[in-house]
């Protein structure tokens, strides 16, 4: 019988271990809790309208059908014996668990709403294609019922609070305003939605905590500057439908809250038991294997991996392909009897966008650039990692129309979403 | 004060006069309920996954966001009073019922089950966007589903039932066995994708109503050839969860079912206490005004405009465009004192899609073309219809990557859709 290797995600990491082992004689099994592949970075440019879903999702099973060494289930993962070497799976199948040879978790992570009240009720969520189209619905919502009733309005009706100051919501409160000055002005002009609040809150002292000071300061005086209010040094006290406590003692009357505050390990990574590192990260060697499990891999953003300054490496795509790519090789080499190698991860900087013409950008070799450079420098890149071809051409030429016609073709509403 | 224009529906009928007015110094309110136009024509390649929801759709405020004269309410028509003048809508804005000077009822058609047992719970409609993305991501479940347990497939898990042999369902089962063949089979490897069933039931016996005897027999053997089952000259007793009950006795185990045997009047129409026809379709004279009421319009699918031949024009889209057009010039016309004229219906033919490479075509001129030709004939055609430029080029872009690959990227199933 054929190596089995079950691989838990098909994210980034997920489907660089996948496509690593395509010419290699094993049988590989990937699981996701959904038929797609999420392209996370332009998630936020769904909930504003500038793409629509099948622009940055791509199913799974498209992306795997010319290998015939895969097979795919649709299904989450309820449980994982180490030692038994199963996966347990819901919906379980007919056969029961899935026994592997070799595990790669990589399942990522979910919202945290550290134990704030009224996030999960209230907020939505940066991290799931349910989250941006629900966000999308639920602020269309809201200005379709400002325009029959404008005393919403004064309630905060058709204002947003974004918590959290990292580069998610540096980028959502961004897009936000370009949405509401570019196109819901337009749409709205009974409505004062020039003037409607965009508040970002970060608990920190300054926005984009892994950038650099110069980079943070640009982030903060193009958002300012475009009328987002940026609330630094407070956090969040409770949200409720219609309103954001900060600690304070501020009430931002605001009916739409989106929680880019912070994510953790996926709820999976618990029932490994094996050690945790912080955010609930499983902890891994320098090999990426789990310690006394050399057969189990736990790479991506579920993955605590110390990079060269002793810090784990950053949430994003980055780490999450280059670790992909190594466990696939790594898998490789055993086949062959040659000796394991240990993860060196290349980092090649990090971006990201504040809005029309405008980003940071900083590389690892100590470039940084700002402004319309970074700006097209982001969008090449975002472009050239984005799945597909097709989907490639349709973000091209949606971001074409958006840019030209200050338009958003993907502002839908649909009954379903209704709040 | 300025004439008060309220427009009911913003589908073909609506928009027509909506645009056909953009230089008249009137104030026009356009009603809806859903905040984007429905590109009907083409739901079910959105319910087939060659399409998303964006390509189908266009937001309302974007279409009209460059006419002046225009206010936009996302709402329903609760009730219109004709002798106050007034439309009352829900939610119903700080201002009240809304007073009219003209009404063009364009509010369209709304599914009728015939009050066949089980249709409204476990069918889905081909009328709305929720229609087509429910449908889609029912049937993207099953077959997960049927993946993790094949005993499923015996069941009818993969298998469908299409009610109603008109072109709506011609083309859906058409779509549907293309999706089949071309896509989930490759996607689903180890499934009888080839041999599940699809079931096209019609009560009538033949295909196609409207169309000639020869077009009717070219779909039926285009239909039968590429594997769908046509069930002539037998009815729909029940429909249930996972089977659908024929009117000779027949039980077709199937987890899936759509409703294209029929539309009727959308439920505003019963509340203009003015004659109905056939379908609760409203009444109208030659001028396409309801009698007694010179300044109330209805048109398309919602009105029984009577053609040359005696009988009631059929529900699609060359009626309610030209229907607009003429109305709106009606209205123009009054405001410079001209006196009123007919409505003209030029008909310029129908087409039906049975699936790659396979359409047919019949042209009022008399010309008919079927297969390839008429396949191509059919593309153009939506292609020039479709609303707005990105819509057309992603459309264009999908269509030929579709082609090309045999992909079809919209697969999507939404955490929020399962069923």
């Amino acid at each position: 019988m054929r190596e089995r290797v079950v691989v838990l995600g098909a994210g980034f990491a997920g489907l660089a271990v996948v496509r690593g082992l395509a010419d290699e004689d094993v049988d590989i099994v990937l699981v996701d809790a959904n038929n797609f592949h999420t392209f996370q970075p332009l998630l936020y440019q769904v909930a504003t309208a500038g793409l629509d879903a099948d622009d940055v999702s791509y199913p799974v099973r498209g992306i795997v059908r010319r290998q015939g060494n895969v097979t795919t289930r649709m299904a989450r993962v309820t449980t994982i014996d180490l030692d038994a070497r199963t996966v347990t799976l819901d919906p379980p199948g007919v056969d029961g668990p899935i026994g592997f040879d070799t595990l790669v978790v990589a399942a990522g992570t979910v919202t945290d709403d550290f134990g704030v009240p009224g996030v999960a009720e209230h907020s939505f969520g940066v991290k799931r294609l349910d989250d941006a189209l629900g966000l999308r619905a639920h602020l269309l919502d809201r200005f379709e019922r400002a325009a029959a009733d404008r005393r919403l309005v004064d309630d905060g009706g058709i204002d947003v609070v974004v918590c959290g100051g990292g580069s998610t919501g540096v980028e959502m409160a961004g897009a936000l305003r370009e949405l509401y000055s570019k196109v819901l002005a337009r749409d709205f002009p009974a409505l004062p939605v020039r003037t409607a609040r965009i508040v970002l809150v970060e608990m920190a002292d300054r926005l984009l905590g892994p950038y650099t000071e110069a980079s943070a300061a640009k982030a903060l005086e193009t958002l300012r500057r475009r009328n987002v209010e940026v609330r630094l040094g407070v956090g969040i006290e409770r949200v409720e439908a219609n309103r954001v406590l900060l600690t304070d003692g501020t009430v931002v009357h605001a009916h739409t809250s989106v929680w880019a505050a912070g994510v953790r390990a996926a709820p999976v990574a618990e029932t490994l038991g094996t050690p945790l590192a912080k955010g609930g990260r499983v902890v891994v060697g320098p090999d990426l294997t789990i310690e006394g499990h050399p057969d189990v891999f736990a790479i991506g953003d579920i993955a605590a991996v110390v990079g060269r300054d002793g810090e784990p490496l950053p949430q994003v795509a980055q780490p999450a392909i280059q670790g992909g790519r190594h466990v696939a090789r790594q898998i490789a080499r055993r086949r062959r009897g040659l000796p394991r190698q240990p993860f060196a991860y290349r980092d090649k900087g990090k971006m990201a966008t504040i809005g029309r013409n405008a980003a940071v950008t900083e590389l690892a070799n100590g470039m940084r650039f700002s402004g319309l450079l970074g700006w097209l420098a982001w969008l090449g890149l975002h472009l050239v990692y984005l799945l597909g071809f097709r989907n490639r051409i349709n973000v091209f030429v949606n971001w074409c129309w958006n840019y030209v016609t200050y338009d958003r073709a993907a502002r839908l509403l649909r009954e379903s979403e209704r709040t």
